[in-house]
């Protein structure tokens, strides 16, 4: 078996901050923390928290709580951001600022991997009541907005780190499945001929007329993407079916190939 | 000013459910509810859950607890997803079941889409502590994986929901910026010949090589995706400029064209 590509943050991901601006409540730095971490980002500021850094954060920080632990401590936002080269405010209030230009977490993490390559990047999260100032957001170079429902388009403040840190560890593109290998089509229609025999054998296919249900049984597996696992678990249920039928017994185990 | 598409949840969306499987934490039902609004889902199913639905849980949901009052509640996991179609469990563990075939949040939200239409799709989601078991995830139709960092691969169960929640809404075609527009070429090229005139009689730039510096400013200028509002602005500037060089005072209000 071959062992599957661990996908990895890239090394510039230390160049990014989460920058969380007078945080209410230490779960939610906690649970930011972990959504961090999770997705291979490790630098975080935090300006003027309002709340301790307790046993409700670390709780939530589960095996971040290095992240909340070594998280710079700034007393106003201005020094925070002083050294960052791009500044990305969040918002969830797109409608009052309807002159200017939003950028989905999809649309913006490509971008920001850019400038993350040689620049230092801070994603900026305002207080959980009311979100970052326009003050604040007037600094920014970039402004994202997260899509959603019209009725309730408030996101938790660590759901919102989530879904940035998310975005930008997808960036990267993804197979998870390079260790599957589809069956060829010849092998494909081996066990079809296979599969075909032993149910006309076994009476269940009418030998005159095999194809008809031949026919939905090809279509139903055909949708499922077999692979040379797959197949040689069909053709083994086909062995040991034929070997059944004709013997009245079950195969030898020493006639067993297992899949 | 024109009002910005609502992006809505589309109607089937109610085809879909969220069923959290024994969760330990109230706080962790209640984010999970708040995600499913914040994303358009609403159908929340509870299989024996270990924890009260208490204030902690409806803290956690703010203005979701609508989602958590009208959760079904079921003693078994048979019980809960019998009538749903299509089972999709999520798992954190992907190294432990390598034969089989997994799918990203990003890659199954559309096929999800195609199901919902008209079946009964049901999100997995196990117990905070060691997730689905082996016999859950076998009557699943897909397993999906949320790629992330191998050294903290494990996410807060209320993030999972969100981010499978978030890539479900993300599916329909999002564009913020449906209202601005971009000035036309013969536009900017106005407001250069503009500035570069102003610029060049308030002696800033050289009379005789205007077009050195200029250069440059076109080239910043040039990545900046102006809108036809942001013309207005720097030639409303270039005019007070040019007014109060030549006057000595400033432009009289009733001259100002405001952007």
């Amino acid at each position: 078996m071959r062992k599957p590509l661990a996908i990895v943050p890239p090394p510039f991901f230390e160049n990014v901050a989460v920058v969380l601006v007078q945080t209410l409540h230490g779960g939610n730095i906690g649970s930011a923390a972990r959504a961090m971490k999770n997705m291979g980002l490790s630098r975080l500021k935090l300006v003027n928290p309002q709340a301790r850094l307790d046993t409700d954060c670390l709780k939530m920080a589960g095996r971040a709580s290095d992240i909340v632990s070594s998280a710079q401590i700034h007393p106003t936002f201005e020094e925070a951001v002083a050294e960052e080269n791009v500044l990305v405010g969040t918002t969830s209030a797109r409608d009052r600022r309807l002159k200017q230009r939003f950028y989905t977490p999809r649309d913006i993490a490509p971008i920001l991997w850019e400038y993350a390559r040689r620049q230092r990047v801070a994603l900026l999260f305002g207080p959980e009541n009311q979100g970052l100032t326009d003050e604040q957001l007037s600094q920014c170079q970039y402004l994202v907005y997260i899509p959603a429902h019209p009725e309730y388009p408030v996101l938790n403040l660590a759901q919102a780190v989530m879904i940035l840190a998310y975005e930008m560890f997808a960036v990267q593109s993804i197979n998870l499945n390079e260790h599957l290998r589809l069956v060829s089509h010849a092998e494909r229609e081996e066990m079809f001929k296979h599969m075909e025999n032993v149910l006309v054998e076994i009476g269940f296919l009418p030998a005159g007329n095999p194809a008809r249900i031949m026919r939905s049984i090809r279509r139903f597996l055909g949708r499922a993407d077999l692979t040379e696992r797959d197949v040689q678990i069909i053709r083994g249920m086909m062995s040991h079916m034929e070997w059944y039928s004709r013997e009245g017994q079950k195969l030898p185990p020493e006639a067993i190939r297992k899949p």
